[in-house]
């Protein structure tokens, strides 16, 4: 169930691969989607930019100027509009080839999934310095935009003219450039976190990413949230929740618990106690919304797990969100609508992305963020959950592992069973038993259960959890002592409960979780730019 | 010339501070904010959001729904629209004073600086329950939008029919709560940084830190740039800038040497090696820049010099847009039109916000943001700017403490002089001797000077530092000889330009300088919600 970075079926690519001089992993695929969008021709139409957003905004005088190439290949006409024009662009390599005379070279500028086609002529200046090179090198192209006679797209550079050229800026060796073969393990890649971004892969991990990224801002933005910082060196501890990184400029490090023996006066800790790399902005921006009213934070968060899985890193993004004088069916409504809103925007922006994911990925990640985008989520209590999970076991439609009873945890198989089987769609699971969650979710009235909801996927698990948050002061004490906590350790957590409380409410997303879902890519260490996990810390 | 949080001129305030029962620091300066509304109504269209914007999207049904007091105040027509119409507001209180039978209420939900004043007459329900309240307690107020006969507002509510009401939802003792007086330092206010977004100053600074952040992803958005999460944790050192944090999960943590030496097999390092938070994104955003094209990474950086200053934070957040095929010229433009925007942004969308700064915090603060917004800024080399100086010093126009001498530092009285005095505007200072700089800035054909720039900004110093990066390989190697740099440890780095180099430029922005220049306060611990220095990490 690893992920995977080069084409797995390598023999349906179309690329010419016989032909082709030092294609890199990326080029095979390439071709492949182009093909693909012949077939679609939706997907232009959906694609990230049309011609005329970029055209005028470029930073680029240290090449005379140039053309992203999504402004060509993602406008609605396929670039037809463009026919006739001397245009500039530059990129990589994904291919050179020659043929009759003729130079066929593709190039990728990381614009667009999609790379362009250039035709170099005897004519051209500079045709002979590509003889030596091959994927990889850097190259600006300038000619004519013409028709394209090849099959996935409407137009190609023709370079005929004696002032049409092509120039190789930055040379490679194909002998050693570590992406001039055919296939690359995920694995592989992982150990060149620095080039992978060329692949086709990772290139459309990091479109989609930006997409997420950005449609959270503006969904957020939209609704009047403001978005607020909350701290990555924290002396708190967000209920406990995981082991947490310890900072200090120390060397050798003393104890933490002679560190806090010594207090602020003593110790050499450069924050006078303690410090940690925060698990959650959650309490920080609580105290945010119990001010401003609606907030969220964005930002790198830790885990210190020594495990190595494809769902987990130490280092990892998250979203969240804090309403103010909401309730647990207002998180519900707010974190289901930014999902869909996040799904759809992936929809609209990252088209060519999204077919060579479903292509090369996962052939049901269209499929899934369609249904994600276009139909209301299934809401259920826990306690119906349990209901319905015990009535599929009596009636032998299922066995698990793990025993469904009130009071337990849902295990990921149940989780599973629920939103692959039974209600195919995602599904929020709400009202969980007060035991399985922590001190300051907000207890019912039945003073079994909390208001808490996860959100649960197809394919994925759990993306979402959430609650409202506990605003009574006395309730929340009494279930810090339950839980042991100390009340000086959350002292101003308390008393946000002390000075004008208001009911709020707020949920977190594993930002990696949700890129996972709009990919399909099974390990999360090929979902962010540079994965920490135990033994990498990299470039 | 420490920041301020409280109102610096009470008796220019006109909030009736005598009759007023429990007041908050912010209080009286809303008041006198709102005041300058009505002196200036054009703040009114300036500011954040139209009330069409938000009447549709709240999650509040907790309340049973409400209405943003920015939805009301900052329209257009300061809320004139909703005249007759029965509304539902909440927030916090920031005054309550009752007088001839009717009780006088000033609210403030961060939405927006502008506070709402509810009249409570008899017939409300719900009026006794205020007797005991002051500020800072929650309150949800229904009652129906009239014309307001006091200054500063078009509009207030008016609770007088059987069916109107006013409940405290949250309740304070006016005795205890830490912002029920009328003054409080800066100082103060760090010490319960979980209460002073409730402040005018934190409130106001928050709106216009969202802003900016916001202002940021939408001008690369624009421009077609990706968005690209660099990591937090690093194995590398960003030119050594300043000394760095460690982080561990060893308890006590072996000395850094030991843990090398023993490498990533022997020792008990997380990830192998020793680990440190970053100081900067740039060495891995270039990684993407010269993969995908324009990038930008936008995210926590730290510094662990032990300085307790106005200007430096131990966590802060940066700005690191990185461009291909670019130059210097490329980076100029790029960044000077960042800036430019962000502060319109800020002037079109935090219009009350301001107003409220220039009176309190900065009397020029206005005016400095219109200059930077509205004139290109002035643009001289190191060596002009070193000849202006030399020759403002033979004038006897200016003393200066430093000597002025080409191949040393510009140091801040200088740099002070140059855009306060002699150009009286932000100044782009380039071309600076190779000595100066970091090791990754592209040599001039001069041989002595780099490709680096740097915007000074009057009254803030430095705004944005970045350059062309060096993309020879030879030259690069050079140079990180000549600095005694190691190859093995940049080989990702180096890498880059072996394999498809190309010319690339990039900057970068102290996000909470950027927030400094457009709030004019001048400690950057009031700029950033949770601060980080020597000694202080709660919350």
């Amino acid at each position: 169930v690893e992920a995977m970075a080069a084409p797995r079926h390598p023999s349906t690519s179309g690329a010419g691969a016989s032909a082709s001089v030092g294609a890199g992993a990326a080029a095979a695929a390439v071709a492949a989607g182009a093909v693909l969008v012949r077939r679609r021709p939706r997907a232009r139409a959906l694609a990230r930019r049309a011609a005329s957003d970029f055209a005028h905004c470029g930073y680029n005088t240290a090449v005379g100027g140039r053309l992203r190439i999504t402004s060509i290949l993602d406008a609605p006409d396929g670039g037809r509009s463009l026919i006739g024009s001397k245009v500039t662009v530059c990129g990589w390599i994904r291919t050179v080839r020659a043929q009759k005379g003729l130079t066929f070279l593709k190039v990728n500028d990381g614009s667009t999934f999609q790379e362009l086609q250039a035709v170099i002529e005897q004519e051209a200046e500079g045709r002979e310095a590509l003889a030596t090179q091959g994927a990889g090198a850097s190259v600006r192209i300038e000619g004519v935009v013409v028709e394209s006679p090849a099959k996935g797209q409407e137009v190609e550079i023709s370079c005929k003219a004696a002032d049409h050229s092509v120039k190789i800026i930055g040379e490679v060796d194909p002998k050693v450039y570590p992406l001039a073969k055919k296939f690359h393990s995920a694995e592989f890649l992982r150990t060149i976190a620095h080039l992978r971004p060329r692949t086709n892969l990772i290139g459309a991990v990091s479109r989609v990413r930006n997409a997420l990224a950005i449609g959270t801002h503006r969904f957020f933005q939209d609704r009047g949230f403001l978005y607020v910082h909350t701290p990555i060196i924290t002396t708190a501890d967000c209920e406990g929740a995981g082991e947490m990184f310890r900072i200090s400029t120390a060397d050798p490090l003393p104890p933490a618990a002679e560190a806090v023996a010594k207090g602020a006066e003593g110790g050499d800790e450069f924050f006078g106690q303690p410090a940690f790399l925060t698990v959650s902005g959650q309490l920080s921006v609580e105290n945010f919304c119990c001010s401003l009213g609606d907030v969220y934070t964005f930002g790198p968060t830790f885990r210190a797990e020594n495990s190595s899985t494809t769902r987990h890193l130490a280092e990892f993004w998250m979203i969240e969100p804090e309403m103010a004088f909401a309730d647990l069916n207002d998180n519900m409504d707010c974190a289901e609508q930014y999902i869909r809103h996040c799904v759809s925007a992936v929809l609209e922006q990252c088209g060519p992305d999204l077919e060579f994911f479903n292509l090369r990925v996962d052939k049901e990640v269209l499929e899934r963020l369609k249904l994600v985008a276009g139909e209301p989520f299934e809401r259920i209590s826990y306690t119906e959950a349990v209901e319905r999970l015990q009535k599929a076991v009596e009636a032998g439609d299922v066995q698990f592992e793990y025993e469904v009873a009130w009071g337990k945890e849902l295990q990921t198989e149940h989780e599973r069973y629920l939103t692959e089987k039974l209600y195919k769609k995602p599904t929020i699971v709400y009202n969980y038993p007060k035991d399985c969650k922590a001190f300051y979710m907000r207890l019912n009235d039945d003073g079994k259960t909390v208001a808490a909801m996860d959100i649960l996927c197809p394919g994925i698990g759990e993306l979402v959890g959430g609650a409202q948050r506990e605003e009574r002061l006395d309730v929340l004490d009494k279930r810090m002592e339950a839980m042991s906590l100390s009340k000086e350790d959350y002292w101003w957590y308390r008393e946000l409960r002390q000075y004008g409380s208001v009911p709020h409410a707020g949920f977190g997303v594993g930002f990696e979780r949700l890129v996972m879902l709009c990919t399909g890519v099974q390990n999360i260490r090929d979902v962010i730019p540079f994965p920490r996990y135990p033994g990498h810390a990299q470039f």
